[in-house]
């Protein structure tokens, strides 16, 4: 394997944490990466994340077809956090329909959603149960 | 305590990932909070944040005068990272003496340093021991 892999500092759970940001600045997602995802975005140049809740990997988009198209790579000082700058299929990275997973914004002291919904998520997902 | 901070969905280790991204989009730094530094944060305007390996409160540019003036507090749709926009005082986030932590960007399969050193990391840190 390659040694770009090597370099990066995996947690003990085998993951990375990565962020989504888009080319035009926008943060829109926070996820993990194993090694064996992280090394499938740089091949196929789409975002693959591994989903802890479903233990499997994730490529972003396989079913609501929002993947997202990698611009650029990049990792830190300390080598164990990953930036994914990148193109957002769809304009819509969150499951709720909106831009960005990170609409809520500190207000005073309450949480305000300040995105709005720009698809209903029943139409992004249309094979979920719940 | 503020039922904002309850929202937040807290690690087993008590701490929450938090992005640091400047008003201009850079993303500058990735670390994380506990319930008392998230909020100090918003109490002082500057980020607090919580250092895993000293097991304490770091008020960011506490030694380095690097402060991070914080503009927006955001979380994301499962509650579970936070996204602060910042002013980074001095233009120097990363420890390295560069702007941002994220300046190894892959090329093939190398990371490259893609940004430069602004200021030496001995100049910033003189109290340093190492």
């Amino acid at each position: 394997m390659s040694s770009w892999l090597d370099a990066i500092k995996w947690g003990a759970d085998g993951l990375v944490p990565v962020i989504a940001q888009e080319v035009d600045g926008r943060v829109v997602m926070f996820a993990f990466m194993s090694r064996e995802s992280l090394a499938l975005t740089a091949e196929k140049g789409e975002a693959v994340y591994f989903s802890r809740s479903r233990n499997r990997l994730w490529h972003k988009g396989e079913e609501s077809g929002h993947v997202q198209r990698v611009k650029a790579i990049r990792t830190d000082c300390d080598k164990d956090v990953v930036l994914l700058t990148i193109e957002q299929v769809g304009g819509i990275a969150c499951h709720t329909g909106r831009h960005s997973c990170f609409y809520n914004e500190l207000n005073g002291d309450e949480w305000q959603a300040v995105e709005p919904v720009l698809k209903d998520p029943k139409a992004i997902y249309p094979k979920a149960t719940n």
